[in-house]
């Protein structure tokens, strides 16, 4: 039985989850899907995943949804190395923090910058009004300064030299804005070291 | 050096920890703060959590925010039963799952339901419009239905027949609208047996 992966890659949380499995050589049966298209309303995906939203894990009878647990679930199956998500009970604990506190910060302002530049202007031709998107804009350089301040502080990545589930999640969705047109890079040289 | 806890118990994230920690016997000391009172604005609290949120933990050098993180860490620290967090893989990735899509979904219109409810009128004088008030019901009901049909099914809990983090997580959550004076377990047989 294989291990099937639904991924649109114009989609975060799809993006981290191909690149953790593409560089930890796992192998999986790539379903590209299309949320443009409306894939995640069909009667077909509804049985892969009820949330209906993209990514999926498929492996055998067993499906999953939620990028996180992907990644949790595929890192223990195939025991890619422990940078990932380490075992060290202090280091495992500040992946968790981050991928705990990213959903409601950076992946929820990040996704907004992106909707509201991009999205809802060229697919509904509605500009937003100059209030919410300074507000939008606000929310995503608080989140910025909390990840540098707290999350990344001195070290090269977040739990320290190398790099951790906690880096991969947090660059796909700080990418997100750039791709609307945002230079979140500027002035903040310890993200742009990082990313780097 | 012992192991502190800063809790605010008007707070879910708070509860939960609290809960989790008094079912199997942690000892720790609980430092009482008041959220209300802006206690997470003090330069003292600055240094245990820069989130400035609660709940937060101090185990010696060591501070860490975000309840869920608080939770994973306390399991593995001193060995909480399985059940909470199971070993086992595909029950582990449910718990997973759970947690992380609850952060945009039951957490962020539940606490909506008490700000609207509660809060912003009580507090502020202000009454919310009946549009605003509408959408927010319609986003936690959407909630609480996959909370039934995916993550509970026919079981009595997320994961089986025992316990486990996700449960935790999912009552606190869940009581806080009805805190608000909503009845969230109306017509909702299986949410309402799982809650008993
Ligand atoms: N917390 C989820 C988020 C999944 C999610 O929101 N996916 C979006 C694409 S970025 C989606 O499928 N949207 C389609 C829809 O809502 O219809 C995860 O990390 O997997
Ligand atoms: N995701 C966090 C949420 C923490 C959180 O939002 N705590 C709220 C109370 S429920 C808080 O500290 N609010 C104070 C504030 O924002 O000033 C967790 O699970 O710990």
């Amino acid at each position: 039985m294989s291990l099937e992966i639904y991924l649109d890659l114009f989609s975060q949380p799809c993006c981290s989850v191909y690149i953790f499995a593409k560089k930890n050589n796992i192998q999986f049966d790539h379903k590209k899907i299309s949320l443009f298209e409306g894939y995640q309303y069909s009667e077909e995906y509804g049985k892969i995943n009820q949330l209906r939203k993209a990514p999926a894990l498929k492996d055998g009878d067993f499906c999953l949804a939620e990028s996180v647990a992907i990644m949790l679930y595929l890192a223990e199956k195939f025991h890619t190395p422990d940078h990932w998500y380490p075992a060290d009970l202090q280091k495992r604990a500040r992946v968790n923090e981050y991928l705990s506190w990213q959903h409601s910060a950076i992946r929820m302002h990040g996704s907004k910058m992106f909707w509201f530049k991009l999205l809802i202007p060229k697919a509904l031709g509605v500009e937003i009004t100059k209030e919410k998107m300074d507000n939008a804009v606000d929310d995503l350089n608080a989140s910025l300064n909390i990840f540098e301040e707290k999350f990344l502080q001195d070290r090269p990545f977040v739990v320290g030299d190398q790099i951790s589930l906690a880096d991969l999640v947090a660059i796909v969705e700080i990418m997100q804005p750039v791709g609307a047109g945002m230079d979140v890079f500027e002035n903040r040289p310890k993200l742009k070291a990082w990313k780097d």
